[in-house]
């Protein structure tokens, strides 16, 4: 993140920003004694914008967040990892509601001021007779400092917490962004994320939030691929709560493009996150695709090349196959002349011009060797540009996914 | 194939159809002593269709065949597997150009009527001083028993060789088609395959041929999945010389219904056989969706399925988790209501109406152990259907593709 404008908030996440308070405990869904309901609440009225999966399946969670967020308007989110809640008939949105009856109950306010996000194993029945204690118990544990709590609640095959703050000032106020996401597996372009959730003391006019979180996750979420699968249950909301005072942020007024700067990196550092926590992941892929003819074709292309099972593999095997990244780019459906390609691994040039070059192989390995291989790609038709984010496939992702729901 | 109306030729291929002949030489291209250069020759001029690649990025071999193939015939192919021959530059089509003037030259024939294939590693210009001698070699061993040395010679990571011909009556007379596949990894839906060659001693109008080959690439190697990549050289011959007599087979005319079918059914047998063979593959996948509302979403759906890592994962893991089928289908942008949908692995039925139903885990297990894995997804919502073959995702696909090239 060099060359940020923002200021980054050390131990920042969910709470970070003023009036935010969350809450992360175990109530049995997911495994003994690993945290697994998460309640984060605003203690007035935010405006609220969400990005929901593509999928045609999704979950009850889902379509009732789709529903509740046209209010533009939400108090609370309740979260429960370990089980998705999907595809289980008439009984989900019936648990799915009570999940939020029995939030907006303890905290008093009104049920449709809450929202819920379910992520884990499709087709089984919640466990309400576990989920409900343990709603009790979150919101009875909300607090100013639980973000890292409930950061922890949503994870489910993660190896680490996701969370991230930055603050900025506006007319002499300090005004925070702070967010959490989990997933590292089944993330895909084109869907919002797994979960993350993104709070700030900043008054944004809803319409505006919903513009800034698009454009956040098409330049972040909507970057990322682990394994080219899409959930039923993908959601980023965005709480916007204005407690930290000033003017409400709109388009075109004061303040907005620093405003949707500031989600944007919050969204970038989450999603890069979980692009290097991708299920079995040891690398970082980052690929960024420049001089494009369009941002289109910069966007699919860099796309492919990060989502490429063949060249995933040839990057935790430290192979510089640079034929695999033109080839992705190739069936990316960008528009692209071939033979005017240069591809960089790292500082080394690997093609240019469409042709392999004689490249120090030690210095590639050495590239690849790295916690963060970098990929950039020089389509020399354009001025736009676009930045992807993947990780290798190890045989730890084989593991972890043949053997997940058992 | 059970039910076919046509008989299978034992040990058929490449060279079953009257009048052609075939071989395979080991030239030093791909591994010492591994056969790497093959020819397929027809006595008589043929009728020529190709499908090709749709990646941007086009072998010159492929950008060759695509221009000569507009003449509707054809006499030989010259094929090398080792190296693929893309991304060389200027090079790379003077090479390809300069395979097919030897061939031509050997033979006697216009160069024109000469087309090339080459698959292997990407960016390394193609080593002429072992490839010229050994088309030397392949043209001096044509034989009408050279298909299976052809087939051998064709193969990169394959582990076996596919090939298969079946036989039918017309109008008295006995037409064969036979045809041979390499191609284990980077195989993708909408590509045509990477490598295939059909023959038939039909005499079949060129232009349809092309409709047939369309027709069968659809339903055959455009419903295989490997590993979502698409090879630049991927490419799919038929070449008819109509050496068994008969009148031309045209669109509408007699025998048009029955040639197509065999063209279909060889060209389905070579892409089940691909799929079984996908690196590292345990098990063949095949995924049937029924009752779609139209053919085009009972093909995406089927192909999506087909194509998940997460699924092929859980396959290789003989873990049940029809959710991944659900999301899979969810995702791939076939229009279904989800809480129609049944779906059974094998026998099992695992889900009805969009819910989990409780099953035998132990007969699901059953049929996760063996060898081929058939999975059916009844959307109820129309008449169409279609079939998608892939395998499953295990430790040693990644082992072969992180250490390819080197």
């Amino acid at each position: 993140m060099s060359g940020s404008k923002f200021t980054a908030v050390p131990g920042g996440g969910v709470t970070t920003a003023v009036g935010f308070k969350a809450s992360g405990v175990s109530a049995g869904v997911k495994y003994k004694g690993k945290k697994d309901v998460a309640v984060v609440y605003s203690e007035r009225d935010a405006s609220v914008a969400g990005v929901f999966t593509t999928n045609t399946v999704k979950a009850p969670s889902v379509l009732l967040n789709m529903e509740r967020v046209k209010s533009g308007k939400a108090r609370a989110v309740v979260v429960n990892s370990g089980n998705a809640n999907t595809c289980n008939g008439p009984r989900g949105m019936h648990d799915a509601r009570a999940m939020t009856a029995e939030t907006a109950g303890l905290l008093g306010i009104a049920e449709e001021s809450v929202l819920v996000c379910s992520t884990g194993v499709i087709g089984q029945p919640m466990p309400m007779d576990r989920v409900v204690p343990g709603i009790r118990e979150a919101v009875g544990a909300l607090s100013e400092s639980g973000g890292r709590d409930a950061a922890e609640a949503i994870m489910t095959t993660d190896t680490e917490l996701k969370e991230y703050a930055v603050s900025f000032e506006l007319d002499g106020r300090t005004l925070t962004v702070g967010g959490m996401a989990k997933g590292s597996g089944m993330i895909h372009p084109n869907m919002a994320t797994l979960l993350s959730f993104v709070t700030t003391d900043a008054a944004v006019d809803p319409g505006f939030l919903k513009e800034c979180l698009v454009y956040a996750a098409d330049r972040s979420f909507n970057m990322v691929s682990i394994d080219g699968d899409s959930s039923t249950n993908d959601t980023l909301l965005a709480l916007a709560n204005g407690m930290a005072g000033g003017g409400e942020i709109k388009a075109g007024g004061k303040g907005c493009d620093i405003f949707r700067d500031a989600l944007t990196e919050v969204c970038v550092f989450l999603a890069r996150a979980m692009a290097r926590d991708g299920e079995g992941a040891t690398k970082l892929i980052e690929v960024r695709v420049v001089n494009a003819p369009s941002e289109k074709d910069a966007r699919l292309a860099a796309r492919s090349v990060a989502s490429s099972t063949l060249f995933k593999a040839a990057v935790f095997g430290r192979d510089a196959n640079w034929g695999r990244i033109i080839c992705a780019a190739g069936y990316s459906g960008a528009q692209f002349n071939p033979e005017a390609v240069d591809i960089f691994l790292g500082s080394v040039e690997v093609a240019r011009g469409g042709q392999g070059l004689p490249f120090d192989e030690e210095a590639a390995a050495a590239v690849l060797a790295g916690d963060t291989v970098q990929v950039l790609i020089d389509l020399k038709e354009g001025k736009d540009e676009a930045v992807a984010w993947g990780c290798d496939l190890t045989y730890e992702y084989v593991r972890i996914n043949g053997d997940y729901r058992t």
